[in-house]
């Protein structure tokens, strides 16, 4: 019984182990810690192995079969637990002829996005009150950076599907994607308020939340 | 004629004086340099005096006359030199009865938002997948936070104009308005990327750019 | 018996959970945990509500009944536990006629100083050698910048109650008032020290000492 | 004559425009501003555009035909002006068959490393005393990390090419190659240190001069 | 003349030149630039040499004839334009038999303090409320550190001289020594917020102002 | 039963205490808490003494009779438990007449190293492509910098032993010596990768591999 209520702490600290900062790190690595091998937020350096640093299955097609034809696949701290502290990680992505990606922002990461099959049109849009929008086509060997923070997309504007590594500098960058979190958030943003900021009748704000 | 070259490069300058980071301050202040001082990024000390650290008009309501219906005065270093390198800086926002400060993120910094006057629906939404809706009804003396690069907005659901003072953990916050980034950003984002991201008809989109 | 041993270390923990830097965050939010809800730095995400992220009562006026005629309310981490993790704080300055807010200085923080009522006359003093006093009267609507680290002042010199909002680039700025610091210290600094330090009198310091 | 001398200052400019530090961006992005476009650290906002986050070529393999078989295209910020500030860089990395990618160290990045062809064994060593040796056999798809600072080495051990994607938590992560810092520096060290540090004979360390 | 106004801003360059934050090195070393080699922050790294890593005569004793009896030498970036942008700096304390180096703050840095000669009280005191003071006799090889902020003092407890080196965590750590910063600022603090502040009598705060 | 499983996460946390990264502190000290205190990362703060901010013994020489001749003595936060989180930690070196600190990286901190005794050689070697050696002779009162990173080596080129103090920009610095790390390795690092990368024939790899 006592074992039991001792076992629930390490389970708590085993869904929130991302909370150190990285500006610097303070060991040669903090790999993060698993469930039931104590409540150290690193993983005891002795028990560590290469495996704590691989991850594999990259050069596997994401699922592109969705309404926005795009699929994104995470090769985060929580994917890979080698990566805690160190401030960086990857993720493919797949587009599928005439998919997007559609707009999103990384709030703690900046992206640097290389094309390695197919054709893609890519953009950023800066912050207020410019709200420029920054747009290239995109072939094969072609690098892109989005900034941290700013809304970005990709889209695949060619008959072939697209593959892409994309590198973030944070351990876990997050991703809001503008639509789902906007008209799909749970519970929703009230119609009164989206009615005004998009100046959009009632009847398509419900369009929208019940499309997301 | 040399002497008319040599002034350009510090008119360029004086256009993008915040580059430097702050995770610790390496001086006292370094007050940003205005045009003609010279091209050192920080203001001589010598020159510096107490209004460089200094800002008034912050009790003036702003013009809440506009779509949206509510206004926001920035305090940000281009209004307050000394805020250079100090990594904080404030808001004064208002928002008429009725009236919304619509959904947007500040990419480079969390807010903390502290009601003067009147009664604010205030909300966030977290990032993917959950896209939780965290939201709350405040009244004078409250005080509500909105955790860096995540979107969030306020709503006056009284019948008294709010006033608020937003402050923010950056000297240059920065402002991304959803609305105007994704349906306003100059050129526009191509209505095939926004028909699939947002599943609206054309129409809608051309609709949303012509409001934006 | 197991059961109570392993709540001391929860208690231990709940002591001092603002251990972490803030460079940079690692999820949109680390709340701070309470006592008894595990012993992960951040609250379980799926627990947190809006109410983490909320604070009231700063319309309500400090006590300003004591030796210096002020009183500050704050509003850091340890009151508003959404602001963990965020570098980020507030504070209320309330100061009846001619009281002060005695010489102090913020070891983790700038403050930018609003005034919301009353005449108030406020300085900052920066380090050696130069020591140049930097000083201005505000009223209401004025901004004030007190740069991390150095020591400053507030006194009002008018005749009506000051009220102030103090921002802080920190979730827990600290204050250390030199006064009660230097004379008020437990136990106390030595005599030698302070009589060649300060040039008084054993006499005048014993007398410090008896006052703070 | 005075425009000639004007224009030394802006040069010495152009060869150093990487020291700010990124714990946190200042503004949407600080594009490195080429000669003659002022002195300013950033482009002026005004005249960035999407070519000044873009790079092409990453498809096209590097030449092997060396004494270690491998070879290193770089995408750092000197490449990509866009990545100034921004905390991240790339590499391609050629290796022919049983070449390697000699022991070396990043001073200000960590590398995540994805194998896009071919069979490679990879390892990296801990600080002292341990110096463990962590290594792995990776084949397509296939991702490892290098902490930041650490030794490590790439070696394909396969009958085809190897090409991989470095992807770096810092806009110039800088590299030292173990064998031409330590034996081919400019100019050499002292023979006397080499020999009692590595305990060889001076002639072998008089051969290792001559190789580096 | 066009050269003449043209050294100007080199000359203001020259007098700020530690403005970068160091939370993360982004070249080798950036050596602070002297005046008249054009207006890059970091000297161009091919001029750079030994030299400007090296600083000497640290073994010689400071003058200690003064009211306090102890001598601060510096080695900071100021003097040893090698250590800009890598955080760390040295001085060299002497203290005279019952001399003091007075109670100050360092508002940079952390200070470590390592005693060569003599027997030496040294202590800090924490933050509000507690202002807990924490104080030891040092001797020869003994080692203390006072944390970042807070206000610390060394006293010679001796009949000998103290030699000691101290290492701070800034190459610009700042130093506000209480009593000249309170008591001697330019132009003075108004007597009123001192006899509030520190409940002395005007007489006595005038004399204050007349020592400092 | 209950209460040893229990004891079992403490052990492990106390094994890797330093994870917290240090770019601005969040509280006055973070003193790293001893086993069996609690599963806290910092040691309570009523329990925190003058103690936990001292070490002593820095004036004892350390042993160099070993095949290099020089010793190097740690205070870092495994040995100063005060130190924790606030980025700074020294050490003594001492070289034997002919002795060598072979060349080594800190791949955490900048190393500012003065001389109190002797007569030595240091120096340190730029990343690629350069590989720039700086070099230089020292004598006592003499300060040299080593930049973050960098391979670095001293060398006794007199008569009389070398005493130095070595401080460094973070608590836990760590330290690479070359040789040990890449002849050293356990496991060894296949030869293949050895002879390719250092040229050397197979058996002066493995007479390497035997001596280190």
């Amino acid at each position: 019984m006592a074992n039991l209520l001792f076992l629930l702490p390490i389970l708590a600290l085993s869904l929130s182990p991302v909370f150190v900062a990285y500006a610097s790190t303070l060991q040669d690595f903090c790999v993060t810690n698993p469930i039931g091998q104590g409540n150290s937020v690193c993983k005891d350096p002795k028990l560590v192995e290469a495996n704590d640093f691989f991850f594999s299955g990259l050069h596997i097609a994401g699922n592109t079969t969705n309404p926005v034809g795009s699929k994104v696949t995470p090769v985060f701290a929580s994917q890979l637990p080698g990566l805690n502290t160190l401030g960086i990680s990857l993720a493919r992505v797949d587009i599928a002829p005439w998919g997007v990606n559609p707009p999103h922002t990384h709030p703690r990461a900046t992206e640097i996005f290389t094309i390695l099959e197919g054709t893609v049109e890519v953009g950023f849009i800066t912050s207020n009150p410019e709200n420029r929008h920054f747009w290239k086509v995109l072939h094969k060997g072609d690098v892109f950076v989005f900034p941290v923070g700013l809304i970005h997309y990709q889209r695949n504007i060619g008959y072939d599907n697209v593959v892409a590594i994309a590198a973030l500098s944070s351990q876990n960058p997050g991703a809001i994607t503008i639509g789902n979190a906007v008209f799909g958030a749970t519970p929703n943003i009230a119609s009164e308020v989206l009615v005004k900021a998009f100046q959009l009748d009632k009847n398509t704000i419900n369009y929208l939340h019940s499309k997301f």
